[in-house]
């Protein structure tokens, strides 16, 4: 295998990165016809639709949606079933994400002014959200923790989780994790029919305010669809990530750190910056020699090869530069003094300080949340909190006294817009 | 003219009141098709097609772009050729939306545990918004003060500006709002290919990071394209207001603040709710006696007969219930104790408290942002602030100490899911 190596006096270095990070989803039409007509059809006939599918897509043979509901004691069951090793670390990671996220509650606020009026805002939380937890071979706990306890910690009062089973198969991890996580209700639903069911609402399943958790394409496709009926969260790309080294960490634990991204998928990105041409060297020796171990080692090598790549950079400074411009998911700063460093970047999902603090800390465990801005986002948006199951009402409350100056104001503007009605309701209320 | 009178103890309210608040946007495939080749001609060649596309649909005879930028020194000399009066209620409009809008700045955080390990989150600004502004009839000064003001209290450092200007046409009042809101700069641009250029960036449009702000159905077409490469804010739908009064404000002040939201167009939405039937009736005559004197009436006795009503509610605490149901953009309680009532509403964009506060005053200058969420979004989405134009990433320091006990908390988890490259990095950080 052989994986790209650049470097930023490279003449043609700008366009070989723009090259190098380039990803555009193609939003496949077939996908998006199959997707609107699933949903049409659930929103027209409720359970029956969602059974339907679910029975040909999942190989089941239910009888009605009622009986994919799985029972709170099953999932209790789930979690006390596990090894001993695992469930004290689930909840051991539980317990961590859920204090960080404690520290993202945003409250109401408001302020008074001279005359007496009162403005700010309130603070809510969603009433009800919608989960989706992948089947199958990307069927991850981790998820589970990372989607249902910011909405539990914002205050959500019932969070129902839809997790297809093909053929029947429960994932006893998933069922813990949701245990943990304090979920209200699971249904063995999914595809583009249990995003359909927790949009519009079916006779069995009640209609979400939000859905958010990761999904394949038709999913993806069905979220994109029902967003504004209700909220979504970000529809993600391949994960990345970006390390920053000075020169002076393990060339293996850098390997192994990159491998972590690219063991994902083929289309994972992982890339290296550094000023030290020998580290490159040294790393690219490690990632040859430790790629052989590696039970996932074909999907590694094709992400490396396809989309990794080692670049020398004049400095750190430069290497900030670059990783303002990549504005990658996960961002490693192996070096020495990294929080000082760490103000000097602008744009990342999350920032990984120190040569200890692996990715693979974050995903699991550290506390904070690993649903991060992938392809660039993060020049734009947020990982995953409390906060994207709150929100806000305006509060406005004008005194009489306040009335009088504010409603001159108002009316002249409203009249400078042609909108009469606004400057007749404003000047209704001054005093002559 | 005709207004719904409901009951909720009609034997059909439910079904009733859900298809009055029904509304799809329907998604015109023509548009989308023409947007989607603009857009792809706008990313391919640049200034060269935006140029071509706004001389067509503008009516102009540019020759460059560069030709269409309007200097900061004709924003600043549209502001002082402003009529005193209405250059002063700008420069007040704008100051309160100011001095509002720095309460909602975000700031960085974070907290150390015991063992040393550091977590938080940096609060970074976006760096480059675009703002787009509608030409012509819907070409609202406020809308550039709303959108502007809070991009640049968060520290968006450029600001750019696009606004079509059929036949070459300026509209002194939005250039003299962009003067005062701090806008870099402004293209005589609009339609489908300003927001190409903004989101893809041309030889002379920098590439933004997010684009907000109103636009007719190609904008919004093309808003929902762009998603991904660059922010957007929500696609708005048609403006709505819910009153509910105790019966006791003037019925006239409540028929012109139903008008008020009225007058925007014929889909916007007016309901009124009360348990007063008396005091409903006086409404009605309220509404019939003032709209022949309303410049806009056509407008207004569409928008009441299509979409408005006038409810009869059991009490006021049903009527809290139906908005909560309604989740109204603008929400005026015209009752005595409206801040204590307002505990009781979980869902609405603004809420207006008291006799005195008509919605117009928010809409101009009480301070808050009149960008809102319509169509019963307020369910999971808030108004547009500061935080729109502000993002968060994770930080993670774990220390020496910490990456003992985390590292074996995530190999455990890593292991479970079969990501290997996950628990081998950082079982590397393990001192044995």
């Amino acid at each position: 295998m052989k994986i790209r190596r650049f470097s930023t006096t490279d003449v043609d270095f700008d366009s070989n990165l723009k090259a190098l990070l380039a990803f555009e989803t193609a939003q496949d039409d077939s996908i998006d016809i199959v997707v609107a007509d699933i949903l049409k059809d659930v929103k027209k006939r409720g359970d029956a639709a969602v059974l339907e599918y679910t029975n040909r897509f999942d190989k089941t043979s239910a009888s009605s949606l009622a009986e994919l509901e799985i029972s709170q004691a099953e999932l209790t069951a789930a979690l006390n079933g596990l090894p001993v090793d695992q469930r004290e670390a689930l909840k051991t990671a539980a317990d961590r994400v859920r204090t960080y996220h404690e520290k993202q509650l945003m409250s109401s606020w408001s302020y008074t002014e001279a005359d007496g009026t009162l403005l700010g805002q309130q603070v809510t939380s969603l009433d009800r959200v919608g989960l989706y937890v992948p089947g199958g071979k990307a069927a991850y706990p981790s998820s589970v923790l990372m989607n249902a306890i910011p909405a539990k910690v914002a205050g959500v009062k019932e969070l129902i989780m839809v997790v297809p089973t093909p053929n029947g198969e429960r994932n006893q991890l998933v069922l813990a994790a949701a245990a943990i996580s304090g979920v209200d209700r699971v249904f063995c639903l999914g595809g583009a029919q249990a995003v359909g069911a927790l949009a519009y609402g079916t006779e069995t399943v009640p209609q979400v305010d939000k859905v958010v958790g990761p999904g394949n394409a038709y999913v993806a496709a069905a979220k994109r669809r029902v967003f504004g009926v209700v909220g979504i969260d970000m529809v993600a790309g391949p994960s990345e990530i970006l390390v920053i080294c000075d020169g002076k960490t393990n060339p293996d634990w850098v390997a192994m750190d990159l491998f972590s991204q690219a063991e994902h998928d083929e289309l994972a990105q992982a890339i290296l910056l550094s000023p030290d041409a020998d580290f490159l060297d040294k790393v690219n020796a490690s990632i040859l020699k430790l790629v052989e171990g590696m039970p996932r080692k074909d999907i590694i090598r094709t992400s490396l090869t396809d989309r990794g790549a080692l670049i020398q950079v004049r400095d750190l400074e430069e290497a900030a530069e670059i990783c303002n411009y990549i504005a990658p998911e996960h961002l490693e700063l192996s070096m020495d003094e990294p929080l000082a460093f760490s103000k000097t970047i602008k744009h990342a999902g999350a920032i990984f300080m120190g040569r200890n603090t692996c990715e693979a800390l974050g995903d699991y465990c550290a506390g904070p949340n690993h649903v991060l801005p992938t392809s660039r986002t993060a020049r734009f948006s947020s990982p995953l909190g409390v906060y994207d199951f709150q929100k806000r009402s305006s509060l406005i409350m004008v005194s009489a006294e306040g009335a009088q100056t504010l409603g001159k104001v108002a009316a002249t503007l409203a009249y400078g817009e042609g909108l009469q009605a606004h400057a007749r309701s404003a000047e209704y209320r001054l005093k002559s």
